[in-house]
């Protein structure tokens, strides 16, 4: 059946894939999926599927347009796609590019959210995102700007003063430039905070602290 | 065994469960449930499993507290608990409250992760929640405070600041205030807006407009 399914694999553990998702993976003829995407999944495609490597940092690295086309083709060649992404389709990925594009060259498709990291990450720490008592706002901002804006797109002012959550999606280098406009824009160094590095898999690492102590540490790592 | 799962049920389509999550309700030999979770996830649970409605809504209405000492009770009667609620445990839940009791009264317990509403119900209706070029910011905030707080405690000016999607959690008698407090803090009228009811459930209906559109027709049902 001609159809693309952009499927959120969640953030790493295997577990977090949603039955939907399962579904349709276990259903795809062709599976193209970003190299964060955890490997174990993949055993739940059919052995006869092709599995295509699309991430970015993957040997087989495409450019995002031809992997628009590639979905594209494989649907129109008549088969079921299956397009695994880490965490949700929607959140500070491409997916929207790839539904727009497949929307306009009249591709069927369906998004199967997942979930994201921003949650499932802090949970498996043992931190919940939003708590009786600990505000009414939850925000996630990417350390990784969209290259069609300037740097200075987030208003760091106004996200510091929110009182609720902030989840930092973020890499090593990012990082330190995002903890340090948090508190230099007011958000106090007291408040608790939390980092975490492979969030979900086996090998996650948590450090809890204080704002002001995870800022000094990873600027030292 | 005895052990709490405090499991994220998705925000209505029962295809959004994780797979986490199914084997767990799958394994249990007690349920407690919200009246949002969806009732067709009911049946994957055994056949023996006592199912116990702890909605706030529902008939047997049960206090937090109470729900609190019902896991904790029946955990230690040695059984295996799956605690379903709506969306993610720790978004805008009381899912942490049950989890820092649990920790407290020394019961086994773990998180599942679910996809929240906030992410899969903008999918749904065919809204990325992030898109290269829309902000580097997703925010969500809720119209039912907390109990423990006051009336002012979202800051709107910074909200309304931000460039990114916010997703607003709210009833009918939450949303027009908040789509004012966003208009008044400087949110532009002309933004893109949906509003949506019923979110991933065969009921769902879709508003898109701009947010001055959305804002009128609120105030008018």
């Amino acid at each position: 059946m001609s159809i693309v399914y952009l499927i959120g694999a969640g953030p790493g553990d295997p577990g977090l894939m949603t039955v939907r998702g399962q579904q349709c993976l276990e259903a795809a003829d062709v599976v193209l999926y970003d190299h964060l995407v955890p490997a174990r999944l993949l055993r739940s495609a059919r052995a006869d599927a092709e599995k295509i490597d699309v991430g970015v940092a993957a040997p087989q690295a495409l450019e995002q347009e031809a992997i628009c086309y590639l979905l594209a083709e494989k649907a129109r060649e008549g088969k079921t796609v299956a397009r695994l992404k880490w965490g949700d389709p929607f959140v500070f990925d491409r997916g929207g590019s790839e539904a727009l594009f497949l929307h306009e060259q009249g591709v069927r498709f369906e998004v199967v959210p997942g979930v994201p990291a921003g949650i499932a990450v802090p949970s498996y720490a043992g931190v919940p995102t939003t708590y009786p008592g600990g505000g009414d706002t939850l925000t996630f901002v990417r350390g990784h700007e969209d290259e069609g804006k300037t740097r200075a797109s987030v208003d760091w002012t106004s996200l510091a003063r929110l009182d609720g959550t902030i989840v930092c999606y973020a890499g090593p280098d990012q990082l330190p430039p995002m903890l340090n406009a948090l508190l230099s824009h007011g958000r106090p160094p007291e408040d608790s905070a939390a980092l975490i590095y492979d969030g979900t898999l086996p090998t996650q690492e948590t450090m809890l602290g204080s704002l002001g102590e995870i800022s000094r540490s990873v600027k030292q790592s």
